[in-house]
């Protein structure tokens, strides 16, 4: 069942920055519709793409952090991640943010996949890496306004709170649906 | 394994407002830490609440929509969704939603979670709908700017693609993550 046709790409005109900050900057972008032959102006949040690492232990443990997040002003579970940096590739930057955050490393590291965080505004995208065999390797490196509780817990636990509202970050909900995939492959067939 | 404290949770000192649009407002929010005896200003991006809905027909397919995004300047395949409007409960907006975008209607619609779509710097959440027993009812409503490809898929191919990235847009992956717990435990038990 398919009721309509393909909807219209848009033509991009151009755009403006509405507000810039440590983070993201705010613009305001104009499309052109040539099938409607009108135009609008469209809020487009600009950032760089984001990481989130799913850091699987030995004992089949995942590394979780939990920390203050000014967006919802409380506190946040959640699994390592954070800003990619220029010229860094994703699993580099989920390696580095791993280890600056809780101080675990492993290895292999591979890509799990990719999301849009919210395509109708955002234009960035988040990647979600999985790093096998970590453990706790070094020290932290915190910004100076970071404090992190670093734990693990098991893995079935870790995708219970994920679909039962304990982790609420869609971010860390996402690597951890991507991750589940990875890992009922990966998992032992139940005793028949 | 618990390496860290109970991280702070920070004093909300005030906000000001560094843009608004249509969609929301861009906010730069003081904090201070009473522990570390410092203060800093954050972005901040506050927006009403979303909602996502999962619709799902009789015959075990689910609704999705397909529209240009002005976020990634590309077509986007989705579940219906969009915002809550002001006194407005998930499940209605969700079934308004759906209404509007599809021309589907159905029952019982029941909520299945929330996320948050990003709490480091959002302050809102997005509500995850399940409406049961979706067929075209009536017309769909959409806004002068709105062009939607309307079409169904059965559950199992959507699941597919939530996970290998045919569907990217985080909140519908999280949206069809939850969906997945209530269907798992309401399909037949496979033979043995």
């Amino acid at each position: 069942m398919n009721a309509g046709a393909e909807p219209e790409r848009l033509l991009k005109l151009g755009e403006r920055s509405l507000a810039s900050t440590r983070v993201l900057e705010l613009r305001s972008v104009r499309f052109r519709s040539l099938r409607r032959a009108t135009e609008g102006d469209y809020t487009v949040i600009a950032a760089p793409d984001w990481v989130n690492v799913v850091a699987l232990t030995a004992s089949d443990r995942l590394v979780l952090v939990r920390q203050f997040r000014y967006g919802i002003d409380d506190l946040s579970l959640e699994i390592p991640g954070g800003v990619i940096e220029a010229g860094e590739d994703p699993i580099s930057a989920g390696q580095r943010e791993l280890g600056e955050e809780t101080g675990f490393a492993g290895s292999p590291a591979r890509l799990l996949g990719s999301v849009h965080p919210n395509p109708a505004i955002q234009n960035n995208r988040c990647h979600l890496v999985l790093v096998e065999n970590a453990e706790l390797r070094g020290d932290t490196a915190w910004d100076h306004d970071e404090e992190i509780e670093v734990s693990t817990a098991p893995v079935e636990e870790v995708l219970e709170w994920a679909r039962t509202g304990r982790i609420t970050h869609s971010l860390v909900v996402c690597g951890l649906f991507m991750f589940e995939r990875w890992w009922a492959g990966r998992r032992p067939a139940p005793p028949v």
